[in-house]
């Protein structure tokens, strides 16, 4: 097993963070713009992401633990087949005046090309966070910016 | 162990991706823009960071290998603790018009809160190194982007 590791501060209170992680709106504006489902232990987050109009795919997330201003737990129970069953986690805690985040997709199989291409992905999308929070603005599914060269993103 | 993971795609050759992860010029022009040292195998690069105009420490890496438009492979000698002894990987090949870059910071002994912090800076080094390869102009040692919050960078 491998994990993706990611580790970020924002400059702002964890609960503001949090708001970000467990609301449709927040988890809209900095991840995909296409947010669905319930955001309650047991319910099921359906991230959808497009290009060009098109739908190309995106994850269903169960959502495992919810623990207020510290910690958000998904698994992922629908999307590539690489993603099914891993985890992904937030963390938060409060340092001073930023809100710590440790980021983690983890179980991986194996670490695929695709899964170095997620890790690069998730920091994208956790600065996106960090921007979305500290200036209102996040980069949810973005299409001016393609890491990969080969493929929609 | 732990290692880091990323994959870029650059529009470009292999072979202008490796020479800006092979000569000082390029490596400073995407990573830190003080690179000293010899870029053979055997040799030792000397990657110096400041903030504010103060010296704020750095890596020294004994280039292990070079294989021209293939791979880069380098080994920390000095640095932060946790860095000693961790191996640094770019391999390359080309997909189309794009040169594809797969990079791996090898054998962590934890994944430390540090070496969540390095996976996501390398990330942003790798699209820094992206940037310079496309336009001209990468980001090295970024003082306008502070990803921490409780640090220097």
């Amino acid at each position: 097993m491998v994990d993706i590791l990611h580790r970020i501060g924002i400059k702002a209170s964890v609960d503001k963070v949090y708001t970000a992680l467990t609301t449709r709106e927040g988890l809209s504006s900095w991840w995909t713009d296409s947010t669905q489902g319930e955001n309650k232990v047991g319910g099921v987050l359906k991230f959808c992401f497009s290009a060009a109009g098109v739908e190309i795919g995106g994850f269903d997330m169960k959502v495992l633990e919810l623990h207020p201003a510290k910690r958000v737990l998904w698994q992922v129970v629908e999307g590539p087949d690489d993603w099914i069953g891993t985890k992904v986690s937030f963390d938060l805690k409060q340092n001073g005046d930023h809100a710590i985040v440790i980021f983690k997709h983890l179980g991986w199989t194996e670490p695929t090309e695709f899964m170095h291409h997620c890790s690069t992905k998730w920091a994208m999308y956790t600065m996106s966070l960090k921007a979305l929070v500290e200036t209102g603005k996040g980069a949810p599914n973005p299409t001016d910016v393609h890491i990969s060269g080969d493929g929609p993103d």
